[in-house]
């Protein structure tokens, strides 16, 4: 048996994510879109003509100019990957040196560290503020070579103060990455922004509101110089030919994306005064999930909701967060769903 | 405009990878399988039913579990991803520290500096001999943390000796990757052995003789305590739904497989025979490829066969494989045109 020494040292203590054992619950726990499948990537594919056997394009151009024209913008600002996740893998390989520390705020996104320390990284968390707002002169103390910090903020929901961002942008000599995972529920985005910022990376998913997690399809906008560095360091033709196609095609329907946006828009008020009545403390949410302090032990709700066939996301454990828990916004009848699964539960406590 | 000083040390230097203007040529110049799409996959397409917004299961256990079957092993013996460039990947991240030294044979497949650098390790190419087999004792002498080798070797198309394999993994203290990318057209195997020798990895692919380069699928066998590390470390549902789908099927009809390999072992003696015959000096196959050192200039003639329609590889500039080039075997009726087209170039020169 080979042993853990043989490990890159920063990543020794890595263990197996996120996998539930699935019996067919109501899924409330990953944020992706309630509303089904993209449409427009579920016609593309009931209609593909597409030879199996070569290669997809080496960096995606199809799906690079579909976003140019999304943005108006330029095909050498996007870097597209399998999922944001790897775009968030090529950000910390391009720009990090060994040992380089890296900030990311707490409460935030749980995988922010494990790809800093997989690259050899060091991880400095550093604390919101009591709104979860950004506290900048902190996230600039470590003089961090990479900055990454997600808007709208996951676990808690709101966004932070783009004169915030911009400040961290002006005052560092680093990388800043904004993870706008949730950005298609914002008011505001950064991605307008990468040609007046040379050092500032905005990552977009298409697992979202998109509706296509099971696709793995993200980008990265950046100023065409480090989108250039990107690029020459990224995976060549990392994105599969379907998920490009059926990408391309979601993008060109953004009338699915404004009725998903609006879904949440009306049903965000009513969950979360559906929460408050049942005693939960809720905070502001610009995205399409609402986190939540429960009036019951946190681990206990989210086994038994789990029981009931409900899941959602504990993170009552952790610092910042003591016992809150993570829903994301459904339906309304899938909200109804949840608060009567909930309310049986804190009956039984 | 930002500096390439932002980068990380060793990928400073990196360019962006082949990507070839296309204007409908005939692809032998990345030995993928030309029979065409993958049958069961191209089937499993059409009847898909899958909800495109749900994430993929974690570790695409349903394909884990395919492999398993075909090979008698068991699920936790094998990681899968997008493409086994993932897995190179995930490999050097998981075992190497930064400035550890990586060994792989020239001539070899081109990528692998490009993973070592890319994850701040240091790359040390030793020469094959003069038959393009290992030397055993050069190969160990950096005393590598890593060391990689194609079998079959790409460009030059041979295996290496078993034994010689053998007699690395056991004399090594580091992790040995042998890369059967083009595994299933050769005679042996080391994927059978992973529970023998707890510092080897074998990757795979479905981009050649699968026919599914298109889908980005690849798998990395190994024992299961490096199985493991390399699970924690490797990106969370990194292979996208209709990927793990269309491979499973694929992995399950196996006819096509050998069909493929039939016709590859019935037109090599032919394709070889035809170059001979035009003047080539070519080198022993057991794979999709023939290696041939050419008699007239390699770019010259690249460069006009694919003005005439057909691409193949050139790698007529680098020490050792002076002058040759590398063409994919084709069909009987794609050799016959590869072979003729390249009678015209030899006589316009």
């Amino acid at each position: 048996m080979a042993s853990r020494d043989l490990m890159r040292s920063t990543t020794r203590n890595f263990e197996k994510y996120y996998n539930p054992e699935l019996h067919g619950e109501i899924r409330l726990d990953t944020n992706t879109n309630v509303l089904g499948s993209n449409p427009a990537a579920a016609a593309a594919l009931k209609n593909l003509e597409l030879d199996l056997n070569g290669y997809p394009n080496t960096y995606s151009d199809g799906l690079r100019d579909a976003l140019a024209e999304l943005y108006d913008l330029e095909r050498d600002n996007f870097i597209v990957g399998s999922g944001s996740d790897e775009l968030l893998d090529v950000s910390f390989k391009t720009f990090t040196e060994w040992g380089d520390s890296c900030v990311s705020p707490v409460p935030s996104y749980s995988l922010y560290n494990y790809f800093i320390e997989l690259n050899g990284g060091k991880s400095i968390n550093v604390d919101l503020d009591e709104d979860f707002q950004l506290d900048v002169d902190a996230m600039l103390a470590p003089k961090a070579k990479v900055m990454i910090m997600p808007s709208p903020n996951n676990p808690t929901g709101n966004t932070f103060r783009s004169k915030d961002i911009e400040e961290i942008l002006e005052r560092t000599e680093g990388i800043v990455i904004v993870d706008e995972a949730y950005g298609e529920y914002a008011k505001e985005s950064m991605i307008s922004r990468v040609n007046e910022f040379d050092n500032l990376i905005v990552l977009r998913t298409f697992s979202k509101a998109y509706a296509m997690a099971a696709m793995r399809v993200g980008y990265a906008v950046a100023g065409k110089s480090v989108a250039d560095m990107m690029t020459c360091v990224k995976i060549p033709y990392s994105l599969n030919a379907i998920s490009e196609l059926t990408a391309i095609a979601a993008v060109k329907d953004q009338d699915f994306i404004k009725r998903s946006v609006s879904m949440v828009n009306e049903q965000r008020p009513y969950l979360d005064a559906g929460l408050r009545k049942l005693g939960f403390e809720t905070y502001h949410s610009d995205s399409n999930f609402i986190m939540a302090r429960s009036p019951v032990d946190h681990a206990v709700l989210v086994s038994k909701l789990k029981e009931k066939g409900v899941m959602i996301r504990d993170f009552g454990s952790k610092r910042r967060t003591e016992n809150c828990v993570r829903t994301t916004i459904g339906t309304r009848e899938l909200n109804d769903i949840l608060l009567e699964e909930i309310a049986e539960v804190i009956d039984e406590c």
